[in-house]
């Protein structure tokens, strides 16, 4: 064993990083400002609408889908596939991150299987002919089936089983991933609220005993309306059917929605509320309280089950208990969908012309709007810059979140109108009142729909009190 | 317009939110500390290899596989399919937002393109039938063909040139992805080496001119260089063939490896490097200097092409120059192996028993392991408890990245060997010597092998200079 002093320690791992670097060019300069000029954004340099959406533009079905084509948030590929542009992938990169933290905050624990699933697995839980169409199915070179992931149920019990008996002590288990899902959706539709290729967010958990599934079961949910209410969303949860699926017990996260796709029965005398599915069919009467049922409709953005043993005893899964005898897991699995949830987001809470978007998740928080070109105000374009920078260094978490509109041959009207539809929590432009004696700058609020004038001082504070609210 | 004060916006705004809130749970208590007993690690409950693995084992082909699977890192799901256990998604999160951080500094704005192309698109490119084999293919409920895809030049272009005549003035245009990729290899092997889903970075360009294509080209390549420099990686850019993806000009970045399946020809005399592929059959002497070349092999973990206008001609996607002429982009394309590194990485770095992790990148920075339940040094148990916590407090970055391995029926030398296995860079182990006045901890640095005893302060010291390092 060599022993050696701290400092001697250190100079030999600097020593070991040279030996392994050939670090041999000179870097490209980092660009300081973000500037509107240089994003692939498709409305930046037109003011007519992108010529291959004409076509499709007519097709549309509901407000999120038209707001996000028109504002270049998504491009269809095919008939529900869709390439996620810049702002949208900043968008879902962030709502992963909450979602990563809730999951993780209750002892999830981070994994990734592919999307290839072997048709073998599938006829172990009968699901490879029970979903029958739904299914993406392909052959690989040596005529061995397999499926297109749309659920993970069969490949995570498949991983416990063949890690041979795990003892109780390491139960429970929560494990999930955020990975692409396939569907062969009939009918794509409504862009990223029912399309082929999407993002989801699926846990499976592991438990020693029916009661201690249901604990995990109740965290797993309180976790999911967290995650809702820091984004602001309002939301109903149901009683749900399980589907093929399968299980015991399950709940639906539904946002209320015109243009929802599922019908709700929603008591006012109690806290019951159930997917119509899950009820007696024609059934009006509250089973809780005969209270009337109130029929509404939402867009499902999780849905929670308890599957018992359905699967753990199909493949086997089990653990050994203090006895050491083997004992099947009770198994939970919980999905949200995660580029739906984008969509849904902006499906409820936008307005007719302007995206707004959860504060939390939105692609960038502020804009500013310099002066235009030739403008009388143009001399206060370095005061717009100055303004932008010093925000920079006096709230650094709001560094990269801002953005400065630099096409300034545009007039700050279809500036604003753009800075509108990409829905920036907040706005910042230098209109006639940056000439005033202090410069008065106004200060768009998209989720309020609210103006106010502030001063430099002003605006610095309004935006670091928001970052730390 | 609405016009009022700062505070009475902040008001309204927190109203804003409430209404759109339903806050009505408590939430799980946060786990403080990260315990080893409490990961889904498979070696964690067992002296003994995991029994699904015994047969698989035998067919092992090169270090890193043998190292990731005995570690629980990966797990075969089906042939070149794999699941990525906890540790190895930390690591790949990790390498992600290093490779974003290179590609945004060079301008690089991230999107996601969908799996499934459509057939048509890869007819237009001709590539439909001459990647023939390697495609993974099917059909939608239609009978619509797709390819998963396992490279994006056709997607993209085909998006770009959507868009309509894009202007020059938003030239260069650097879009990223990193997503899953599919190759239907004819023999998968050797791990995540060559497996048949993998994750990629793909980055493809759009330039003015071949001036400006080739300036573009450069700054990729340097970024690729930095980011393997960081990574304290040795490698080579060497001269490569253009393949099946086309194009004028193509190199590889290769780490020099026995079981590489690249053979390179390296010249001593000179820069000059290439892949034999890219060369004369039988070429000994350099064409740059005319001195002996000398065959070495390499694990190739990117790829560069400069495209020219091969897809753009295809698809037509041109932008409108200053005279508003149209003309087509001048393209490249940029591959860079996201699971390849780790399992190159681990490859090229490890010895024959223990992972070495590139440090930043490695799952977790620190393990700490107390005494064995029952031993003399017992009662320092807290000691090391208590050094944990007071580094997550002075060393906020360390926050997540140490763990307490309290598996404490297990002895010290257990557990330190299961940590070599895993591979922190760092293990604090409390030994013999904690009893010491003052206590002095046993310190192992994995990427050197080295060993030194520090006291508590010695320790903070340490773990405090590496993270600013």
């Amino acid at each position: 064993m060599l022993r050696r002093g701290r400092r001697e320690l250190l100079f030999s791992l600097d020593a070991w990083r040279r030996h392994h670097s050939r670090f041999q060019h000179c870097r490209v300069a980092r660009t300081k400002r973000l500037l509107q000029s240089q994003f692939f954004q498709p409305m930046n340099f037109r003011e007519d609408t992108v010529p291959a959406l004409q076509g499709k533009l007519s097709e549309l079905t509901c407000k999120s889908q038209q707001l996000m084509l028109q504002a270049g948030l998504i491009y269809p590929s095919s008939p529900g596939c869709y390439s996620y542009l810049p702002y949208t992938v900043r968008a879902m990169e962030k709502l992963i991150r909450l979602i990563d933290k809730e999951m993780q905050a209750i002892g999830g624990q981070k994994i990734n299987m592919p999307s290839l699933c072997s048709a073998e697995l599938w006829r172990v839980s009968e699901r490879w002919d029970l979903m029958a169409s739904e299914l993406f199915r392909l052959r690989d070179r040596h005529n061995k089936a397999y499926c297109l992931g749309p659920t993970h149920e069969e490949v995570i019990t498949d991983l416990i089983a063949s890690q041979g008996t795990l003892s109780y002590k390491q139960f429970p288990l929560l494990l999930y991933q955020v990975t692409r899902k396939f569907r062969d959706e009939p009918k794509p539709r409504f862009g990223l609220l029912r399309s082929r290729e999407f993002y989801m967010k699926d846990m499976y958990t592991f438990d020693v005993s029916e009661e201690a599934a249901h604990h995990t079961y109740n965290a797993v949910c309180d976790a999911y309306c967290h995650l809702l209410s820091r984004l602001g969303l309002q939301f109903v949860k149901v009683q749900a059917s399980t589907g093929n699926i399968g299980g015991q017990m399950s709940h639906e996260f539904q946002l209320p929605a015109e243009i929802g796709e599922d019908r709700l029965l929603v008591c006012s005398g109690c806290q019951f509320s159930a997917n119509v599915e899950a009820v007696n069919p024609g059934q009006t009467l509250c089973p809780a309280c005969q209270g009337k049922l109130a029929e509404t409709k939402g867009i499902e953005i999780g849905h929670t089950f308890y599957l018992g043993t359905k699967y753990s005893s199909s493949f086997n899964a089990a653990y050994s208990n203090a006895q050491n005898q083997p004992v099947l897991a009770e198994m939970g699995c919980y999905g949200l969908g995660v580029t739906r949830m984008l969509a849904a987001a902006i499906e409820v809470l936008s307005t007719e012309d302007s995206i707004r978007w959860p504060g939390l998740i939105a692609p960038y928080q502020v804009c500013f709007i310099p002066p235009k070109k030739g403008s009388k105000e143009e001399s206060a374009t370095a005061l717009v810059e100055a303004l932008y920078d010093d925000i920079t260094e006096a709230t650094p978490q709001l560094k990269g979140d801002m953005l400065l509109d630099d096409r300034s041959h545009f007039s700050i009207g279809k500036r604003l109108k753009d800075a509108k539809r990409l829905g920036y929590p907040y706005v910042i432009v230098a209109g006639k009142r940056v000439l005033d004696t202090p410069s008065q700058f106004e200060v768009w609020c998209q989720n309020t729909g609210e103006v106010v004038f502030l001063s430099r001082e002003g605006v610095m504070g309004l935006l670091n009190e928001m970052q730390a609210a």
